[in-house]
Formats: C-alpha cells, structure tokens, sequence
C-alpha cells in the first residue's frame, strides 16, 4: 500500500484497510510517501534546518494528531469534529490505529526520496520506520495480492 | 473498488470502470467509504437526526446529482459545464451510470463503520445497498484482480 | 496504472514508479485520465476551439510544466518551491522523467472518453500518445500485476 496522502481521512482510511488485512494474517506494508511523510513525523523531535527544509518542516503537518481532513476542514473545525465523533464512537484515533498496527506487525516504510525532497530526516520519524526507495516499494508489491494507491 | 471520494469526477471514473469491468463479464463490488457514500444517498429520503449527525449530513452532498467536481468547481460553474457537456456528448450521466452498473449486477457495498462516523443511517442509503465492514471488503479484494481505491 | 490526477505531486509519483517498474522489467501502461490528459497536452501546440471546449482548455494546465501541486500551493509558491528543490536535489523534472518513460518504453495511453468530454484533441497531445477506451485500459490491467489509481 503506498500512502501518498497526509490526510486525516484518507490516513485512518489506510490504516483500518492495513489493521484489517493484519488481522486476517495478511503481511502488510506501508510505503509513505510525500505528503504521507507527514503521519510519521514524530511530534517530540525538534531538528534545526535552514533554508526551504525549514520552510516546508514548519508548514507541513507534524504527526498523526495535526493532520486535516480533505474536505470541509473549515480552518480545523471539520477536523475537530470527526474527531469527537470518533472518540464518542469509539472508533480508535489514527495514534491508536496507528500503534495497534505496528503490534500486529505492519511494516511501516517511508520514501528515502521524498524525504530528501522535503528535507525530513530519518530522526524525525518515529522509531521502527523503514526507510527505502520506490524499487523496494515495486519489489514487495509484485508479491502482494492487494495493491493500492491512497 | 473501494470509492473513498464523493467528488463528482471521481464517481464518474469509479462506474465507467465498473460498468466496463461488468459488461465484459467480471464480477464487480464496489465498497462505498467516507465521503463516497454521499453518492448512495437517496435525496428523497428525510431523517431526522440531532447534533453533528445533522451537521454532517446537512453540509455533505445529498447523493449524485449534488455532488461537486474536485477541481476547478469555481462556486458551482466547473460543475455544470462538466454536466452540459456530458449530456452535450450523450454521455451517460452519473445517476444513469449507477442504473446501468446496477443492472449489470454490479454489487454496492456501504462502509459500516463510516457510516456510524457519519451518522448515515441504513435507511437514507439508495435500496440494494448492502452494509459491510472492512473485512468483507478484504474477502472480497483478495480474489479480485483488480482492486482500485478512488 | 490510471493517471487520473492533474496535480504536479501526484504525476511525479506516477512517473517514478512507473520508470522504476520499466527500469525492473515490467511492461508499464499508463492510463490518463480526466485531469490527466493535461499531463500530456503539447504546449507547443495550438488548437483553435469554441464555446465550452475554449474554455476548459484555457483553464486547464497545458503540459508537465504548468502543473501545480495538489497541497500548499500558495499562488503557485509551493509549487516553485517544490521544483526548486528537486533541481537542487538534482531529482528529475516530471519532464525528464516522462521522457525516460518514453525512452523505456512505457505506453501511453489517452482516455478517448474524457478527451471528448474535456474538448481535447489527439492532436494537442504530445506525439507517441496512444489514444484508447476504458475497456482497452481494463483488459491491460486484467494481465497486470500491479494497478493503482492515482
């Protein structure tokens, strides 16, 4: 599965289809991608950057908890709202979908490309996150039986 | 497939691919997710709910014929251009797409756990809309070949 | 792979894993869809149209090099940005990826559908761009082994 998204919707989306296949046995892996980068950042890391890195690691969301929903997010209080819902729904939040998928064994992979591209460094995700290029990414991908873009 | 968007364009692509698939003779599920089960709902159908189940189901589009494009949509205008022109063209429009898909046996699926998020209940859905979670969709996804998330 | 997306972010993931799929092997096809078509109009190229046809075709993107990326625009800020830093990066422009696509022998192939609907011609496209249906692009993908939708 490549995520390419860094929205909140399309993020829980990815996880529940990734939690979902972990739970049916299935071997899953997450290739992150550009925006998707962004759902690994790890919000206790502060790196000091210059120049356009800084630019872009200040503008961009950092973390699961910052994201937005990619509609009607209304400066956040469509955000806000879907999570309310989910918590009195007791859906899990994308930290805990994110946490149970890692204990289910999910591989989490981000794109040493796009991290060049916009100056994350590995010390900025969160630990246990794989960093590969797209041919790793294509490799696993001949195997799976379920391949999606999100 | 799973549909994860409701804009306009996107739905167009989704059942132009499905109604391919079907008439040369595949077995197509289409998975109805987040903002894609505004396309199911039924505009003559009024529930009554309360709080942001409301909200939510005031603000999203009301089934096919409300839905937006997801680019260029210029307050509306984008919207019905690309409607003129397809019907300009002859060609079938998004609500005349989802009769064909439907008689082609083309089976609709609604994501359960979106709708709970959304406070979309079983009865605003169109008819012949079954309601799974994203298990049954995953069944469904490893003997496909071809899975999509649009 | 269907290139439904517009967006400069997106077009350069589909042309990386597209070239790195080509350059393991595969046999690549790209579908282009909808906004996708723009990735492909020849700027060089000048087509006289009318009414709605005229319109769309000024609005759109003309070409890899006017594209925009999908988050954090900004007046075409993020954009420049974006481009810049690949330069600098010394990552290949969409361009040049298209052009090693080409050069590996990935097919192109226009959506003759959306180029109908969007009043674009065969000939604004760039030379060696197939023009085909979407049961073309199905039967393709029934032999793939890794489709996406981007």
């Amino acid at each position: 599965m490549v995520v390419f998204s860094g929205d909140l919707d399309k993020a829980i989306a990815s996880f529940i289809i990734a939690t979902g296949a972990a739970s049916m046995g299935k071997e899953v892996t997450m290739f992150f991608t550009f925006w998707g980068l962004n759902i690994l950042r790890d919000p206790a890391i502060h790196v000091s950057k210059s120049g356009m890195a800084r630019l872009f690691g200040w503008m961009m969301p950092k973390g699961a908890d910052k994201l937005h929903i990619s509609k009607m997010n209304l400066a956040g209080m469509g955000t806000s709202m879907i999570k309310r819902i989910m918590k009195q729904k007791q859906v899990d939040s994308l930290r805990q979908l994110m946490q149970r998928a890692k204990e289910m064994g999910v591989t989490f992979v981000a794109c040493s490309m796009s991290m060049d591209i916009m100056g994350i460094r590995r010390e900025e995700l969160l630990p246990d996150v794989e960093v590969a290029g797209v041919a790793s990414y294509l490799a696993e991908a001949e195997e799976g039986n379920l391949n999606l873009f999100i």
